[in-house]
Order: C-alpha cells, then sequence, then structure tokens
C-alpha cells in the first residue's frame, strides 16, 4: 500500500445519516434535500450514509442545511456525521470543487430555530500534541454554545446554527493548526422526548 | 493539563444511539432493553447517546445484543457508534468491571439472522504507522463479512453478529498491538428500504 499524504488537495468530506424517529423518514429526508442546493459539492447516497465531497465551506454549508431542513419538520431526527480531511488513504475522485466558497444554503436556514443537544469528538491524527489540540478546541467551541464533559466526547446545547458554526470554526482550525490528517464525528439530537441524563444505573 | 495515559486501566467503552424510523421508536428501544442484562456494565443514556463503560468484551456484549433486539423488530434501524479503550482525557469513574469476561447476552442473539449493511473506520490515535495498522484490520475484517471501500470508511456487508464479531477482533487487535489510545465508529442500518448505491450526482 502506498500512503501518500492527500491533503494539500484540500478536498474535505462528509459521511453523514439524517434519523428521523418517524414512520414518515422516507419523506422527510427527500423534503429536505429538496430544500438544499448541492450544486457545489459531489454528493453520493447508500443504505448506511450519504457522502458529500467539495471545498471544507459547502460540505458544512450542505450538511448543517439539510439537517435542519429535517429537524424543522419538528420530529425526532438525530443527525450523525463524520468530516474529514486529508485522509492519507483518500482518492482524488469522486468530488466536485466548487469554484468560490461563498455557502449558498445557510442564508436561508441561519433564522431557523431549532435548539439541539450534539456531542462531538475531534481527532488530529498522526501524532503530535493531539490531545492538546483537541482541548484547545473544546474551549474554543465555548463561543459558539454551552460546552460540557461527556465520556468520549463534547457535548454542545445551543441552536443547531451555532453549534455547527462552532463545529466548521473547531474543523478549520485545526486543519490551520497543522494537522495532517483531521477527523471529527458529531451526534446531534433534536425535538428528543427524553430530558437530559434520563436514567444511569449500574 | 495532565495528559496521563489511562490504558493500562483496561476501562472500554462506547457512546451510542439506536434510531428505529418508525412512531414507535420509544417502545422498540425500551423493549430492547428489556431483553439485555446489563449488569456487567456500567450505563447512561441522556438525550443524544447512551454511554457503556466496563471490559471491552461486555462493552461488545451489551451494545451488539441491543442493536440486534431492536433490529430484528424489522423496523429500519440505525446503530451509530463510537468505541473507546485508552482515551488519555478518560476518567477513572463510571465504570463498573465485571470479574469475570464471560459475555452474558451474546448466546441469546447468536442465532438471529439479522442481515445488515455497516461502515466502520478504525483510528489509532498518537502517532505511528496507524495507516498500516488500519489496513492490516481492514484486510482481517475479510474473514468475517464483505468488505469493501467506502469514503471515509469501510463498508461492511454481512450477518449483524458477523459485523459485530469482526469489528470486536479488529478492535482487540488494534489494541494488543500496542495502541495507546483506540477510537473505532460504525455505522450500522437494518432493514433499510433503499438498495445499495441508490444515488449519485454532482
Amino acid at each position: 500500500m502506498v500512503v501518500q499524504n492527500c491533503s494539500d488537495s484540500g478536498i474535505a468530506g462528509c459521511s453523514f445519516s439524517i434519523h428521523p424517529m418517524s414512520d414518515g423518514f422516507v419523506e422527510i429526508i427527500t423534503a429536505a434535500l429538496a430544500n438544499v442546493d448541492t450544486s457545489k459539492v459531489w454528493m453520493d447516497t447508500d443504505d448506511v450514509t450519504t457522502t458529500v465531497r467539495g471545498r471544507l465551506t459547502h460540505v458544512f454549508d450542505v450538511t448543517k442545511s439539510i439537517y435542519i431542513q429535517a429537524a424543522k419538520t419538528g420530529e425526532h431526527v438525530a443527525f450523525e456525521a463524520t468530516y474529514s480531511l486529508g485522509c492519507p488513504g483518500d482518492s482524488a475522485g469522486d468530488v466536485y470543487m466548487a469554484e468560490d466558497d461563498i455557502p449558498v444554503n445557510s442564508p436561508q436556514v441561519s433564522d431557523i430555530k431549532q435548539p439541539a443537544a450534539a456531542k462531538f469528538s475531534l481527532y488530529p491524527l498522526g501524532g503530535g500534541n493531539y490531545m492538546d489540540v483537541i482541548m484547545e478546541q473544546i474551549e474554543a467551541m465555548k463561543k459558539h454554545v454551552d460546552v460540557s464533559h461527556a465520556h468520549y466526547s463534547t457535548r454542545l446545547d445551543g441552536e443547531s446554527v451555532k453549534i455547527f458554526d462552532g463545529l466548521e470554526q473547531v474543523f478549520n482550525a485545526t486543519v490551520d493548526g497543522g494537522s495532517s490528517h483531521t477527523v471529527m464525528t458529531v451526534s446531534i439530537s433534536a425535538n428528543s422526548p427524553s430530558t437530559k441524563g434520563v436514567g444511569e444505573h449500574e
């Protein structure tokens, strides 16, 4: 196997799923997709996840907007995503690199009020003081939303748009800080009937 | 911040969610939990994920069994999980370390036929030849299920029990191989109405 660092190509991507906990899940997903302009990214959906590849700003613009369009239905919707940039095993194909950095969907969702709870984890791979980078970015997240400790992740509570603002800035800062292979996972829950901390037992 | 390697404590954990795409999601999750013996792990559920902590074998036993109990309802169910061992930021609390390594639920689910499609990613953090470890473990997965390429992950197709057998062995092998901080994410989809590769566009 040839391990090659492709981060210079700047191809960002996200493998994500929208899970509406509703009998109408197909309609909710289809309607959300219909309301989002995906012309600035490459997108592929299979039975497990949807993959989006392109410039980082458009990858966040599209994934955020699909999630918010689904969540605003009021149904309990979960969003599960892995963002990635610089994977040495990445290919150069399956991508559309738009010419500009102007997010096309964000203006349509920026005013939508949708409180949510999320957990995110940042994985700067390939060594270095990766734990320092993580702690620094958890601190930076506090400018956007409420931040608290969770096992294996960091919990975020706030408006969905602010959660995504924070995620995008944290990811950008990690890449700009020199991480050659950056992965970030996030789980977001909107309109959950559960309250926080519903049960703990041994 | 004091970064301390806690992998010697052997506390494995998983933060996961079960997402039944059904109006009856609460009942499906509640029934699945009622059918699983969680006495050998520490478990806590909030509105985003459920966290399980304990010996690795019990963490897999419990998460696999909850997923299979939910999937066998025939509803479209997604399982999203992050397994972790050795996180330097981990705490020593919130854990129950059972005295033995005998999985208590696996015998009840081992004969349940439940085909599924999954995508998994392995992240051996903290440097080293992490891409070699990943490639080796993708190869090892072929002993268990059908393996194919996906962006940012590896796709697995097969029986759910075999998928979990493979995931557990790959995780164990990565830890045994010397990874001080191991993270593995997995998305599993059961009973999806979509066929593989339903759409690609630019």
